[in-house]
């Protein structure tokens, strides 16, 4: 997809010079990891969840991200807030719904951060269909059917909330209700390392801080992180695995240019 | 031991499976090593602490890790409703008392964690000790006469718990209060690494999430551990020290076989 | 410098020796990486924020940390506590004023821990700037002036403060108000791995809690981190990156006596 190479390279640029700030309220579990893989990126990020501070946080940053992982009331109220603060300047939000079909604190949670919109939401299937209240897609159905499936899918949330929603998995389907790309790359492994999911996130908010077009920023950001891990799955020698793979996952990251990612990008568009 | 090689391989073959979810309330420091490790061995971790998601949260799980690292009095309100809800599930509960020598909160929190019971208790001997409130054992002993007395030891604690306890350090002591295995698996570098004790409690988790035999589940989480740690340390060129130690014990947790972990364990079982 | 080969090879040999616990009131995002160089440096590290068991936590521990990362009311009443504790047992107090340039919670939780006094700061300049609530200093000069205006900058904050003062970056200038250290130690990685400052804050601490020497404590402390870190990029190959290097640099830590980083320690000192 010719189109996406000029766009790849300045959002890439983009991050490089400016440096973004990125504020995340998100779990302990793989703070760290999401911290280290901006870095890696080229952006700013920060963590930051005592109410107190959200308005100077949330205010000071480019992008803002919401991760469930590991949420409670108090970090709820801390999400709310920021929310608020990044809708009154513009400052995009990108919603990672983790977990979110495994309470109904976690749904009523994602309703009250959905209810007056969001930028970007990425989440797996699973947790995409229970935003959406929705169990009709998808179920009984083999991997080509989930393929047209999920891109269906990925328009009708996208539709719904009013925002660019990624699906992501073995396929990729991200939609802004009018456009959907369905891409391809990554690796197996990267599910047998804890937070990739929050560190696509992450990435997608990267790409967003510096970009208002926020379906090519999206699509940039899950491709950086799948491009990354097959070029860091392919250098694994016979016994290695996933904590090799982490390790090489972020030196990939760090040395990706937007041209190595356009080129590397395997998607195609279609429209809703 | 040829009597395990059978159970472990079951074991093994039942995690990879069924990729059993295994519900932490743990520790900020270590969580997600051991969300980490446990993707490595097959299963699905989940860590999550605010009250009001604990029955949906453990009720979904197949076993349940309450891991006292950095504990406060709001995580010990969750643990002790998860600790209910899994009792009344009859879902497997597998204690890690890191640090519970250290105050009085620790001490009185792992007193009321025990009081209605758990399945599994794994510690190192200070930890264990410290449970039993017993100093007697231990003190000013060569390290053979550490070894016939860890074995007792931790028999007694078995039977004063009603549970599985499995003293952990140079030489592993596991027992169900009838049946003690010391085991001498592991390297030295296990303990230049956070977290390996967390970790380890994570993969006797992952096991008893699939059998209710409780004492080889022990057996064989403690052994995968040590058996990764000694496949990754003799891997180490000179130079290398904990960092790429710790990136290889997941590469090696993700490739051991149960058989791997029959064939390399060092232990032998006496009655108590 | 000759004259610090002695102190730096005494100071690691009595933390090998004494394997000093070193309590840390600290952030989730890099609380396992300061642990783990802990570990690797020789100390045994402890990370516990609950107000009830602070006083037995701080009162065993032979040095304390507080990181103002991922601060929130609850953890700064605990830091307070925390510090009382240290300051009557003439146990170092060492204080890490992470982002405190980013919120005036963070600003008042600083000078509330900084009112009694603590024994270390380590901060970026941009940090202990703000501490100081001093814009006069290296706005808009040079590298050469910078050197000059850093090592002023840390023995006028150092004054101001009656405590040692290490201000880190590419050029590193450490002061207790009379004597300061300017150091060139380190390289651009760092800057691409979080938690580099706040492990640096761990080896100082490490330090301090086993010789009351704090100027050359810090000195160490950063010198350790930097030379680690000098010898872990050399190491890198071909398209590796902040992935690979941070595994390396705990194996650099590991391997490193108080002899190598004496040797490889590039600084002057100066008098005020």
């Amino acid at each position: 997809m010719a189109i996406w190479s000029k766009d790849f390279t300045l959002l890439k640029n983009n991050i490089v010079e400016t440096k973004p700030l990125v504020h995340h309220i998100t779990n302990y579990v793989t703070s760290g990891d999401c911290a280290n893989v901006a870095l890696c990126f080229g952006a700013s990020p920060v963590m930051a969840d005592e109410l107190e501070e959200i308005d100077a946080m949330t205010g000071a940053a480019k992008a803002l991200v919401l991760n469930i992982g590991t949420i409670n009331q108090t970090k709820l109220t801390s999400m709310l807030r920021a929310a608020e603060v990044a809708r009154s300047r513009q400052i995009p939000i990108i919603f990672d719904p983790v977990g979110v079909m495994a309470s109904s604190f976690r749904q009523k949670a994602a309703q009250q951060i959905l209810r007056d919109g969001v930028s970007i939401i990425r989440g797996n299937y699973a947790e995409c269909r229970c935003l959406l209240g929705d169990a009709s897609f998808g179920q009984g159905v083999d991997s080509q059917a989930l393929s047209d499936g999920q891109g269906k899918f990925a328009a009708k949330a996208a539709q719904q909330f009013g925002c660019v929603v990624a699906v992501t998995g073995a396929l990729d389907a991200i939609s802004d209700g009018q456009t959907t790309i369905l891409a391809t790359n990554g690796v197996e492994l990267l599910t047998k390392v804890t937070g990739t999911g929050c560190m696509t996130t992450t990435l997608i908010a990267c790409a967003a801080a510096v970009s208002m077009e926020y379906l090519p920023a999206a699509v940039f950001g899950i491709t950086a992180m799948n491009v990354a891990a097959e070029k860091a799955a392919v250098q694994l020698r016979a016994g290695e695995g996933p904590g090799t793979f982490k390790a090489k996952l972020f030196d990939q990251i760090y040395n990706l240019s937007g041209d190595d990612i356009a080129v590397a990008f395997r998607g195609v568009g279609q429209n809703a």
